[in-house]
């Protein structure tokens, strides 16, 4: 048995299909985000801008978050010192699970380490203490929820993406009395693309189903508080579990759940993942709730994303880019190729201080290879002007194919 | 199908047993840890000690940690933004990663968001990538390696606690060109003793076996530098990966594993819970740097907190309690009971300000109900007086048993 053997061809296998990761290697400029130093290629800090991050409002440098942080870091000290259970439940926890329930109209919430935790531990653990559970999983959710579904043991239902006929076919396809949970996302973050919550949602009454819907890329983003694509489309009431993520819009760390309180009170009492670990350092949770304060308030951070998103997209087009057909602030632009996504990346690092990875398989499907752009409020209309022009020469330069250019 | 029944009867099962868990709502008071506030019971903050904090070495308060976060949150922002992959890879990050392997004699490093994660994404990646491979777990592994031993589809066989003969002879029964992978952990944090790790060294090396050691409860606590019991028993290059832990004698939050490049690419290239999951806040990584570094140069921690267990150890068993053979800092007290276990804890904290808390299965076997204290270097003598004879006058009121009194 040489291990040092399968080891290497698992690292070679990577790199022959052009898809062996480096991480770049940054630290974001505090108050002038996206604008950052990257010290990859070890020629010292390099100024870039980063059009890449899911930290998709700046809020992770809002003067109020940093604040807050700060006022923790004095008050309270750096960890939490424990498992929620055993020591590590301090106030800012409590007073953050009441502040995300209300966000989604639920009675109670529960914070994970992690967004990845919060969909493994829920999925895993909601459907085990379901004798037959069967789980529906849209064929595009994300890793995380994958791996909450596999480690139930659950037999697995997976229907194509976003379809509420093959869905519906099913549903119906199983035992009427056999528990059933309906398992998908809200924005799917790859594409850009929005699921039919309500539609799912009469499938789940129809067929007496559980829903548990994925709101990472949506929190904070979407509805007047922030609230989600549930709360934009009212229908927040009707699902059983909404999920969501503190380290992308909301800026922080962490993840959640809110629910009914049994509900929560369940996965707080059985989730492995969630008992047997050292709570969120209460720093990251004192951020998180003024970041939340702050966006049920605001609307002007949402405005500006979505303003941003739209132009850039508009821009791309113009300029007849293959840009994909999102309908959110995600800013997806085919390539096709682990290669060639990579080449145009380091290209625009090294040559145009423009920060954006190349996403590769297993994150998306092979052949799909793609850039994916996050502008967000604070990316200005020059800054677009300079990536789209960049983009164009870099296409130009490796012969790419182009969309249909838009009429003028 | 009624959920909200099945919920319930979840529920209710805990309540029945005793064992529903009651969170106590606290907060640390920087710069007088272990004192506290509770808010347990809505009479407003009390003042607490706590007695049951992994911040072991009370690195969570220490100056030079909070300086160093708060450096960082002034420097770049609360959150990383991103996945390591994608925006989430700061220079904290790099630098933290060879620090830790530097602590190890590793080559390289990995950092997860925990500790449970850490356990969970290595196990489970590296044995599904071994074809056949054959796990030899602890009985007593900690849950997080558990499930990483589960997700990973291979076979497990269970040896006896620290069992080295059972062990050899799960070994020899298995096919000796087979991939086999030994997991253990060095402190077991329940029981406070210690595993025979150059023997199981010595085992893997007979029959060709990759070797997992979790030292989460002994990173920063043993050896010259805080590189756990590896360390102190010079045994380190010996094992194929260390995992540990930020959020315990660390004082912040997070996990990590300490291997050969190789190893460490393979996880870092192959593991769900590694890749699809926003990386450590900067802010935690900074100081994490600055605690690692402080332990590594500094032993005054390692031995304040070895006196105070080896002084509350003596004062417990000089008054007939019964605590049990730690050899380490966890000082456990037999109960044997859930409810007695709980009952005696709420005296404490009601009556006395002192916060330990009751410790039940599934953390521990059923029967085997204990409350567990982790004195440090900055609980006082006159604390622990304190605390024995409030734990004396409970045992006398509840008619507990006692240990055979010591000789005076």
């Amino acid at each position: 048995m040489n291990y040092k053997h399968i080891f290497a061809q698992a690292i070679d296998r990577l790199h022959e299909e052009g898809r062996y990761r480096v991480f770049i290697d940054i630290l974001r400029n505090r108050g002038s985000y996206p604008n950052a130093r990257c010290f990859h290629g070890h020629n010292g800090p390099k100024p870039i801008a980063v059009w890449c991050s899911n930290d998709y409002l700046a809020m992770g440098q809002h003067p109020k978050v940093i604040a807050a942080m700060e006022d923790a870091l004095h008050d309270v000290g750096a960890g939490s010192g424990g498992t929620r259970n055993i020591g590590g439940n301090t106030h800012y926890h409590v007073d953050l699970e009441g502040e995300l329930a209300d966000l989604h109209g639920k009675e109670a919430a529960l914070l994970f380490t992690s967004g990845y935790v919060s969909n493994e531990a829920t999925l895993a653990t909601l459907a085990r203490l379901l004798p037959g559970c069967i789980i529906f999983s849209d064929e595009l959710n994300h890793a995380s929820m994958i791996a909450g579904i596999r480690n139930s043991g659950c037999e697995k239902r997976v229907f194509r993406h976003n379809d509420v006929e093959h869905l519906r076919e099913l549903l119906a396809a199983e035992d009427p009395e056999a528990p059933k949970l309906i398992a998908f996302e809200s924005v799917y973050s790859m594409d850009g693309d929005v699921a039919p919550i309500a539609e799912i949602c009469d499938l789940a009454d129809e067929f007496n189903a559980l829903t548990y819907l994925d709101e990472v890329h949506a929190v904070g983003m979407y509805g007047a508080r922030g609230g989600g694509i549930s709360e934009r489309d009212d229908v927040a009431d009707r699902l059983t579990i909404i999920e969501g993520t503190l380290g992308k819009a909301f800026g922080v760390m962490g993840g959640y759940i809110a629910a009914d309180q049994m509900i929560v009170d369940v996965i707080r009492s059985y989730a492995p993942g969630f008992i047997f670990t050292t709570s969120l350092s209460p720093v990251l949770v004192a951020g998180v709730l003024a970041s939340v304060r702050h966006l049920k308030a605001s609307s002007e951070e949402r405005e500006g994303q979505q303003a941003a998103a739209s132009m850039l997209k508009t821009m791309m087009a113009d300029a007849g880019l293959p840009v994909m057909p999102s309908v959110t602030h995600i800013v997806p632009l085919m390539v096709g190729d682990p290669v060639k996504a990579k080449r145009i990346s380091d290209i625009l690092l090294a040559e145009y201080g423009a920060y954006v990875q190349p996403i590769n398989y297993p994150t998306v499907p092979r052949g799909t290879e793609r850039l994916r752009f996050t502008p967000g409020p604070a990316h200005t209309e020059a800054m677009m002007r300079d990536l789209v022009s960049a983009l164009v020469e870099i296409w130009d330069r490796l012969d790419l194919e182009k969309a249909a250019r838009r009429a003028a």
